[in-house]
């Protein structure tokens, strides 16, 4: 088990100075490289409270690259249907030459009906547009003179430049598939997984793992990496933390329901059952999803013992990508957040963390 | 007169790393930033030597905010037609965010029917397509709740997110215009120009500034920014910066005339003449280049006094951007020209860099 941090703004933009957000971001991104975390990711959405500070993944990394040393930069996930290839392409491969090889990508199919609506992008051409563009985009990583004749973007003989520093190409990563199919396809290309445990039951996710390490071994491409995601309240003291993921989750889920409440009068054959996620949103409970531990909150032993349960249905593979600064918490506790984990959750699990015996101890104090 | 630095790598790109190159460039601009230049500007251009390193200027840029503290980051420029105007807008507000407001954004039209045909824009919708995007993204920047009819980008009303962090939007450069009109328009809008005087014979240019600036006063904007572009070889011994001017001047005059070969069989309303480019672009020679000051090169004197001539050519307001790293020059002798600009070309004119009274002696040394 590894751990990496997860950006994903969900606020009332009004509420909150931009500036001021990216600066906590790249803050806590550059304590996670000192303290030995494996990645930091962040999300791409537009448009909205819902994620819509981080309309740019590659731009964010970008500034965290620039900061940092160590620890990898990871799209969590980049749209491959809102982009050309070519230039998604091309951007991604310069942040992988601006931080010498430290990129992981993760595509996403998205599933806001506002976004794709804003970018032209029929719904019901999301799964062959998600599959082809990322085809295409390492296609144009590992070869030259690549044409398409993708009929939302054909073109004739082209190279991209700069290539990646990764060779072949950076890791690929399938982000927030629900479906089987879709992690038996991403085994078989060799591609690694994004997960979320709050939009997939138990056994269903603990399925979809195994076909997908079933599916990777039978095309022989070795162990896979998974990514897995959680919002994390982790303080000092229980109610501290057990407040401020009730307040922080009911902003999520506020926001949430804005963002899918087109779904109630939308219908797309890519998308089966989506009208009822305003609903199943709407019924989120704090407590439940506690004791489901598909949200962690409290002290450092008790996210200790949830994250022994991840471990023990979803594997030893796993990377934990954790969101310790959800809402508006604040610098202040997502750092503190961020030190429990690495001082006390880490060594309750014996989960070593890479450089933190080497850490400036004045990195223990306030950023 | 002011100075900046510009960027437009220009080699094959199996000569050099890419990593190094950049590399290069942002310990270039950490330099500038230091020495007190106004800006550092980077180029757009796709799939080839000729400017394929910098893909997305907005990345690069990023690189280079998270490095420096005061300097200027442009654009120089993004190409406004190649981009999706909610993607263009959020990416260009997110790096203003991350810089706390650093950014100007100079938009092109862009020349080049390769990238046209790779992007499947139509080089006849140039004008309109560059005009309605910029037009589109200024919106996205000031408004909210904006909707487009563009053919190419309908969308129904959006707000952008992040906002951008200056008000009421980033500084807008309009790029390398040849055209009175353009200047014109350019000047009644209030925005501000970029220009390159290797491409306008000098009257031309003269009366392009004059009809700008009058445009500027009429509509009641005030003076505009203007940006001039240069490459210049700046070294101690004027046969070494001849050498080097003869030399990767010819290499840049090789690879453009290779990107530009497709309009000898090319036509299109929206770029009348541009088929005897290859022929003018062939027909350069460095000596007289030299001698009509559109090429800077030889000792800090030999700068200085073509810079004397530049500005009594075009104006005492003019920010001049230098490209002292052309082809495959290297870090060694940029930082050397760099620092033989501020220390023995600037005082020669009378041009006060803001902050190198105060720059770090450590600065001197090698970087």
């Amino acid at each position: 088990m590894q751990f990496g941090l997860t950006f994903f703004p969900v606020f009332d933009p009004a509420l909150r100075a931009p500036a001021d957000y990216y600066d906590e971001v790249v803050q806590l991104a550059v304590r996670a490289d000192r303290l030995g975390l494996e990645h930091v990711q962040v999300v791409e959405h537009q448009l909205s409270g819902y994620g819509g500070y981080s309309p740019d993944p590659v731009t964010l990394l970008t500034a965290i690259a620039a900061r940092t040393e160590r620890i990898r930069l990871t799209t969590g996930a980049v749209v491959a249907a809102f982009g050309h290839p070519i230039k998604l392409a091309a951007s991604l491969a310069l942040l992988d030459q601006l931080s010498r090889g430290r990129l992981d990508v993760g595509f996403g199919r998205a599933f806001l009906p506002a976004e794709f609506d804003a970018f032209g992008v029929p719904m019901d051409e999301s799964r062959v547009r998600f599959a082809q563009n990322v085809e295409t985009i390492v296609r144009l990583w590992t070869e030259e003179q690549v044409a398409s004749d993708l009929p939302w973007a054909p073109f004739d003989p082209v190279t991209v430049y700069p290539r990646p520093f990764q060779a072949p190409h950076p890791p690929v990563f399938v982000a927030s598939t629900t479906s089987l199919d879709s992690c038996m396809a991403a085994g078989r290309a060799g591609h690694h997984l994004q997960v979320v445990p709050t939009v997939t039951p138990r056994p269903q996710l603990q399925e979809m793992l195994a076909a997908y390490r079933e599916a990777r071994a039978t095309a022989g491409h070795g162990p896979g990496r998974i990514q897995i995601k959680y919002t994390c309240y982790l303080a000092d003291d229980r109610a501290v933390a057990h407040a401020d993921g009730r307040r922080w989750e009911a902003n999520y889920i506020e926001h949430m329901a804005t963002a899918v409440s087109s779904w109630a009068t939308r219908r797309s054959a890519d998308y089966a059952g989506y009208e009822q996620l305003v609903d199943k949103i709407r019924g989120y409970d704090f407590d439940r999803a506690l004791g489901n531990d598909t949200v962690l909150a409290g002290t450092a032993q008790d996210v200790a013992d949830q994250l022994a349960h991840v471990r023990e249905w979803y594997g030893e593979d796993l990377t934990v990508s954790l969101h310790l600064n959800p809402g508006l918490i604040g610098a202040t506790k997502a750092q503190r957040a961020l030190d429990l984990l690495v001082e006390e959750v880490a060594p309750r699990l014996d989960v070593a963390m890479p450089t933190a015996a080497e850490a400036d101890p004045a990195l223990t104090g306030p950023a």
